[in-house]
């Protein structure tokens, strides 16, 4: 209980979010937690009222006042939006870390039920694939860019490791695709490395995702914290809510230098919309997240002791639990009984698992700025020559016609290295005949080893290659500290 | 039983690879088989005696030969390969199908036994995020590129519906992320619903990733088969192998047009190396899938009864399913003991679940070519221009700085249209303040709508930023068929 009552935005949203949002604050003002709640909106009315973005300025300016959100899901209706308002509700406030914890509840049928699972997925939140930078090469062949960088790689690995140490947890699981992807994974996974020895009380493991994937199905239990890249995480932590009941069990939280927002995984669920039919768990897991987050963490442990009283109990069981459990669901529980269940279970303790109640971990904000140095001055400090380029282009051209003409394109300052076809060479000849896409990559690189090539270098090339070929894409060839920063193709 | 031996080149591999392969070639042999076998290298010793590819020229030229292999895991020793010899063999025989069935089996103690699942997971084996093109844009910002083409797409969804359609299957569920990536995973997805209205009869279903991960974890047996791209593909192949027991017991298939090879998931697991203890289960259901493949499908549903029926039984287990099931691991089966037992169950059929033998499916080859157009022609005739370009910089300038300097070097044919970090727009304002990470990109587009942009409008223009910024990569930005060919940044 505090004094002065905190200023959190809350944001009903769409569908059942105003029903579920309803019971979480409920639960919390029961609860003793004094809320000024600051009520705002986004998602579809927003959309349909004309602006694209589905989160209006006043919302924005709330959250710049209150830094904490508690919100329910939000539609992009067809048509309307380019970009869910989920998406950029994170992305405006930078929420990096998505934090997504999965853990068996009791009075929840899963084929899992009693081995007890109870792991926290930390999902990068800004880039990897999702910096949505895609651009069509030819118009059949697609790219997207895979951006990978040691800053928000650090700044997702030490948020890990801070919560596993701030929840008195033994285990880091970082999971990439280092062995396929050595640079972009494998930076995640080399900044893993290096961080992990400043944490030497948590055992730091890596696993490749596929094996993350296979473990989950096979011995969830192994798993404490796993942290990994964004596309990654999205996959194993929707399959992590799949081991514990679902995605009406599901809690998260978008955690952000400055920014928390709160929210369950599910979507709106329209046709359930109004009925108070809908299971609340999932967003009341979620406000406990976001009660520890601001330092309530008596009333978070009472809440979810109650939470857990209720589902052991089964005496107040929401619809889709009645369902999966051969139960009464004519009879079940509305949305405002099994909340009222959960305020009148306040101050009792589960039976079969354990309460959280005695093991209250500190309030500390769970962000830390990234601790090594980035900027222009470090950047510069690197040793570093541009050697080359890789030339992308549109063509058809068999190897053996392609490569001889591009090798009389290089100039007195470069010389053709290779082509390559989606990364497998086929000029040299290596014997490899892979099926031609249309988009070839040429590698020019210095004639002379360890020469710098310049811009006006490459702009010659340019010039010359654009003459006979139809370029698309252009990479500049790095060396950085000694280091060729780029990958060989398949056969080269 | 045919007249003419077929001619099959076997690699066995390291490791367990020569027990697991020789268990394989003695049930194939007594199930009346006959079979000319072309034993070749692959792997650790190939790589040691200084072939950096792992796969020697007498390997390429059987295979050439035989068009079908039967082989064993490879290792790649530190320090001497680069590339694994599994990955190159596949790039080499460009075998752009992987095919992973997961199949409940009885005796296979898992949680989701009795439910019956039966899926094939067919992934793409060539493209994505596994052509490894990948370059540093600075020390500390890497990036791969993602690359989908419409031709491979066609090519492995094809192959699924075909795959369906030869095996009585009722459903082709496509698994992508193309809610966020909508031109790569977009055209994965797009040519699925072109193709599927070829396959009237077979369901086809669309489902986001993480979902298929998710329902993978909560309801399995509604997975048929599954298409997808390559790391979606690798990551649910691996979990659903996990939901029938684990890579002790699955099977792969890598398809071409014209050369297939048969291979167990598991690795070489050395420990167990010439021990005669390691679970041959694997290898011997990827040698089923072999036999289907060169056409013979009765010795395939023969052995596939007995090994079911060895299961089921459970008199000879091998030691790490007596591991799992509690059973006498000290008295349990050898390598030898299971696949004798495998033999004198030949001509039986299982009690407990259903025998292939009577479904058996026509053994036409699964490959097929694509069937729509590609080539210079049909590209030449799609409507095109290029409208302006991207250009991606190292900087660590503030937007407010970087923005202006840029415009004003932008020239009479274009203007900055905007500068975005990591996907999310920076310039002009939005309010949005992301982390700076040291590369910037800026989109320059043609100051009049329509007009098409040159070579030499962009080596002006790469000239004027040069002098002023480091830029490390360049995107054009086409319009196809009257079709902006990029996407829009975050907030833009």
């Amino acid at each position: 209980m505090t004094a002065q009552p905190h200023r959190i935005t809350v944001i009903p949203g769409d569908g059942v979010g105003p029903e579920v949002v309803r019971s979480a604050q409920r639960i919390i003002a029961a609860a003793g937690v004094a809320v000024d709640w600051e009520e705002a909106e986004a998602g579809a009315e927003v959309f349909k009222r004309g602006d694209t973005s589905g989160v209006p300025r006043e919302t924005r300016a709330s959250i710049e006042r209150t830094r904490v959100v508690l919100k329910g899901p939000l539609e992009t209706p067809v048509g309307f939006g380019e970009k869910s308002a989920n998406v950029t509700l994170r992305k405006l406030f930078e929420t990096y870390a998505n934090v997504r914890p999965a853990r068996e509840l009791p009075g929840v049928p899963t084929r899992y039920a009693g081995e007890g699972v109870d792991m926290i997925i930390v999902r990068e939140n800004i880039e990897d694939l999702y910096a949505g930078i895609e651009h069509m090469q030819t118009p059949d062949v697609a790219q997207c860019l895979k951006v990978i960088t040691r800053k928000g790689s650090e700044k997702i690995i030490r948020y890990a490791f801070e919560l596993a140490r701030r929840e008195g947890r033994a285990k880091v699981t970082c999971a990439t695709k280092a062995n396929i992807m050595k640079l972009t994974e494998g930076l995640f996974k080399r900044t893993f490395e290096q961080l992990s020895v400043e944490y030497p009380e948590i055992t730091a493991e890596h696993l490749i995702i596929d094996n993350v994937a296979h473990q989950m199905a096979k011995n969830p239990v192994q798993f404490d914290v796993v942290v990994t890249t964004n596309l990654n995480g999205d996959i194993i932590s929707d399959l992590a809510s799949g081991l514990v009941g679902g995605l009406g069990f599901a809690p998260s939280g978008n955690y952000g230098d400055g920014v928390a927002i709160f929210e369950a995984v599910h979507g709106s669920a329209p046709k359930y919309a109004g009925k108070d039919v809908i299971n609340p768990t999932a967003l009341i897991l979620s406000s406990l997240m976001m009660l520890r987050h601001i330092g309530e963490t008596a009333a978070a442990a009472a809440i979810e002791d109650a939470v857990l009283v209720t589902l052991e109990e089964g005496k107040a069981v929401t619809q889709d639990l009645a369902r999966q459990t051969g139960g009464d669901v004519e009879h079940a529980a509305s949305t405002t009984g099994f909340s009222d269940s959960i305020i009148a279970n306040l101050g009792r303790r589960p039976a079969t698992v354990p309460s959280r109640a005695d093991a209250t971990p500190p309030a500390s904000p769970a962000t830390r700025r990234p601790s090594w140095a980035y900027g222009p001055e470090v950047s510069a400090a690197v040793e570093r020559r541009t050697i080359g380029a890789d030339i992308f282009l549109e063509s058809w051209a068999a190897p053996g016609e392609a490569g001889p003409a591009l090798a009389a394109l290089a100039g007195d300052v470069l010389l053709l290295q290779m082509v390559d076809s989606r990364g497998t060479m086929v000029f040299p000849d290596t014997g490899l005949n892979p099926d031609a896409v249309g988009v070839l990559r040429a590698r020019f690189v210095a004639r002379e080893d360890g020469v710098a090539v310049s811009d006006a270098d490459i702009a010659g090339l340019l010039g010359r290659v654009g003459e006979r070929f139809a370029w698309t894409h252009v990479e500049k060839l790095h060396v950085f500290a000694g280091e060729p920063s780029y990958t060989k193709a398949q056969g080269q």
